[in-house]
Formats: structure tokens, sequence, C-alpha cells
């Protein structure tokens, strides 16, 4: 699951566009906070309960600010967003992004959402930026390695060295999510064999993997544009994330990370086995 | 469900004695922020995972460095304290505080769990302090207002209008909890018939309701300090606090939030219809 440095990327274009994606980031955070814990009109998508997923005035105005400073930078560069689609440039170096990703925790004042940032290569996701500003910290993962960026402080991030289910902390965003045709059993196996569970995360609980303090996230029905950033991050720090068959995860779908190859082979396992 | 002002604590003496708790949760937030994120034992208080309860030794600490402040200080005063139970001084003035309210979050890494603290004149919990120094953010309410005091500034604390079930953002801790004798079917009631559900929040999400963004929370089994410190808070921002039964909160048992009278209503209305 190692990333392969793609020789267009030298290590200076690298650190040049993680510099960017911060940047972009900045940006974001502009727009996000001024809407954050403010009264803010709620445009669901759907008329459905069931599919309550509210888009916020900040989660457009985000977006649109970071695809103009890429326009503007790199008029080149592709961008895959959650709001607005796919805009094809002339290179396949794509940002995939999701501005706000857990917008129910953002309209519940809950600061455990995050703008997702990633720069794909056309093979895959190489640089992963997942800012949350109002708790004021980043994770920023690249070839060589992970890191997190607080008010505290830069550190270097590195996975748990958990290798078993029993001893597992294990989250997903939503225990409700697992409602979708098909998934409920994954779900049910993993939280009756973990140690401890904790909901409500999205992208706070892959960043908290690659921290080393939850061992193991599960999430159905995910997007290309709400993984693709959080890839990195988790696996510059010794993590493994893929699709509940071991495939590649950077297409979105039933999506797994574990802090350890052997904790993530054994819960593929079970997934398996509950799926049967 | 107003506070009753207390003839003995005359608004300088309130003054006092929050400037006081708040020096507290200072200390206290050294103690607990140096175990935050850190690897750490877990002191299981019992052997079973069902009951998994971790206390850690920034729980421990942080208790220790509030008591020992308030015997300094305030050496009739009384203290109840999650770890080390009752100390009964010459005042019925009583200081009742839990170190660290979320010990799961705590141990997963997630910065919503909080330090608690609690100033109760004998009668009722008069000032509440909930302190969460990882994001750098505490939440005030005494006699005359709540205020939350955040890396952005200070601001009054105002819950939402939110006046029906069908409109209110709902939150718990943890579904689980709700597998206990006969409490269960108030949470299916509920989480059926709200807007949007919220979990993994502890004290945390008791001050969202504060501030207007969450509406409405639940939580079974509550001890004296888990709930003390917040009841001022909320209700200083408009919100309504109780038990299931509509009586006051003080002493724990099952609680109940609100963000308006209406909305404590209806809910109470269903929580009894649901377990009748």
């Amino acid at each position: 699951m190692e990333l392969v440095h793609n020789p267009r990327l030298a290590p200076a274009k690298v650190d040049e566009l993680t510099q960017f994606a911060l940047r972009l980031a900045d940006a974001a955070a502009e727009v996000t906070l001024a809407h954050f814990r403010t009264a803010l009109p709620v445009d669901n998508k759907t008329e459905h309960l069931a599919d309550y997923d509210p888009v916020t005035i900040a989660d457009k105005g985000a977006e649109e600010v970071i695809r103009n400073m890429i326009s503007d930078h790199y008029p080149e560069h592709s961008v895959l967003g959650e709001e607005h689609g796919m805009h094809k440039g002339a290179s396949d170096l794509t940002w995939v992004i999701d501005p706000i990703d857990g917008t129910r925790s953002f309209v519940a004042g809950v600061p455990l959402w995050g703008t997702l940032i990633a720069l794909n290569d056309g093979a895959q996701p190489v640089i992963g930026v997942m800012d949350q500003p109002y708790i004021g910290e980043r994770y920023v993962g690249r070839p060589g390695g992970s890191e997190a960026i607080t008010r505290f402080g830069t550190h270097v991030l590195k996975a748990s060295a958990c290798t078993k289910l029993s001893e597992a902390i294990f989250a997903t965003t939503d225990p409700a999510l697992f409602d979708a045709e098909g998934v409920r059993p994954a779900f049910d196996s993993l939280q009756a064999k973990t140690r401890l569970r904790r909901f409500g995360g999205d992208c706070y609980f892959y960043c908290l993997l690659a921290s080393g303090t939850i061992d193991l996230v599960l999430d159905p029905g995910m997007q290309a544009f709400d993984i693709q950033a959080l890839i990195p991050i988790v696996e510059e720090a010794g993590g493994v994330v893929s699709n509940w068959e071991g495939g590649p995860a950077q297409a979105g779908g039933n999506i797994i990370a574990a802090a350890t190859p052997e904790l993530h082979q054994e819960a593929l396992r079970e997934i398996a086995a509950s799926l049967r």
C-alpha cells in the first residue's frame, strides 16, 4: 500500500504544491469560519429527511475560493470538487476537494468537520491536507511523511501499533449510515469485536488514526472527494486505507482504514464473513 | 427553571468565585493537556468491556490539583469530585467537579471532553464552568448570563429558538448507553422524531445547546458531577435542563436539556409515552 513516487513530481514540486495546498486551506478557512456557529440557511440537497445533507453557503463559497485560486495559479490543473464536479484541465494533476467534509457536524456546531484538499497525480493522491480551522489544526500527508500542525507545534504522525480488533478503538461517522443496503452486518460485527467505539468524526477520525489514538475507521458509501486527501495522511503515518475488498480506496465506496496491516487484514476478514 | 439568587452569594462573591473556578480550570488543563493524545496507561474501573470506563492519570491528577487549590484558598468549602468522592467542609458551598468528562473521547484523542467545575450553594449549582483546553475554549454560566471564551473572543451564549422536535438537532453521548434497563425507547422515539442526530459529545453537547447550534440533548444515567456545571451554562443561556420526569437535574440520573420550554415539554411528553 506504499505510495509510488511519481517521477513527474520531484520533491521540490511536491513541496511547492504542498505549500499551495496549505494556502488553499487558509483561504477556505476564511469562508468557513465566517459561517461556523452562526445562524445560516441550510439548503437541503433533497427533501427527504433520510437523505438529510445540509449544504451551506460556506461549503459552496469555500469551494469557489479554492477553484479560483487553482485556476489563477495552475490553470492547466484539473479539479474535482463536491459542489461543482469535475473541471478537466490539460494536466492530469487533479485537485480533489471537499470544502466541508462533515456538514452535519458543521451545522450542529461540532468542530470535527474539515476542509479536504488532495492532489492526485493521475494515478493516486500524493498530497493530502485536512484543515480544521476552528480548532486551529491541520494534518498533512505527502511522500516522506505525515505531520500535524497545531496550536501546540508541529509533529510527525505515527499510527498506533494495534494489531488486534479486540484491542482496537473503532470509529465511524454515523451508525445510521449503515442502514444502507447490505452494509449493516459489517458495522455490527466490528462494533461487537472492538474495545471502544466513537461516532461523529467524519474526516477527523482518519486524522486521529494517523495520530495513533484511533485504530480502526469504517465508513460506507464514501465519495472520492471524501477520502482522497485522507489517504496520504493515513498511509504516510503507517496506516492502511482500502475499500472493504482490500482494493484501492481513492474512488470511494465502502472504506476501511486501519493502524496496521495486521489489524486491516483481521477487519477485512470479519467484514467478509459478516457479509457472506 | 430560573436560578434563584442566593442571598449569601452577593454579585461580588459570585465574581470572585467565578474567577477562582477559571483558575481551577487553568490548573487542571496543565495536567490534562500533558496527557492528551499521548500513550498512557488506561486503568479500567472494571474488568468488563460492557462497563468500559477509562480513568486516566490525567483524570486523577487534575482532580488532585483542583482539590488542593480549593483546600488552600477556601478550606471551609465542601468538594464533591468524580475520583475522590465527597469532602464535607464547614460550609455548604460545594465545588462539584469532574476533571475529565468524556474519558472515552479523551483516550480516543477526540477533543470533545471537558473539565467540569460547578459551585453549588447548598440548594443548587449557581456557577458552572466547562473548559476544553485543547481547543482553547471555555463555557461559563452564572447568575446573569452565560458566555463562551474562545480563541476568537468572548461572546454571550443564547440557546436556539427551536420549539419543535421535528426541527430539532438532537445529540447524545453514545447510543449504546441506552442499552441500560428501561431507557432505550426514549432514545429511539426522540431519534426518530428529530431532524438531525449527533453522537459523541458528552459535556460538549450541552455547551453547544447553550450556544444555539444543538437543540436537544438526552443522556441516561448521569452523575451529579456530570451535570451540575452544565446547568447554569444551559439555563442562563435560556435553555432548560431537567430529569426525564421534569424534576431537578442536579442529582443526575436520566437527563434532558432543551433549547426552549416548548421543546422541553414536547420531548418530555414523547419520553413519557415511549416508556409507558
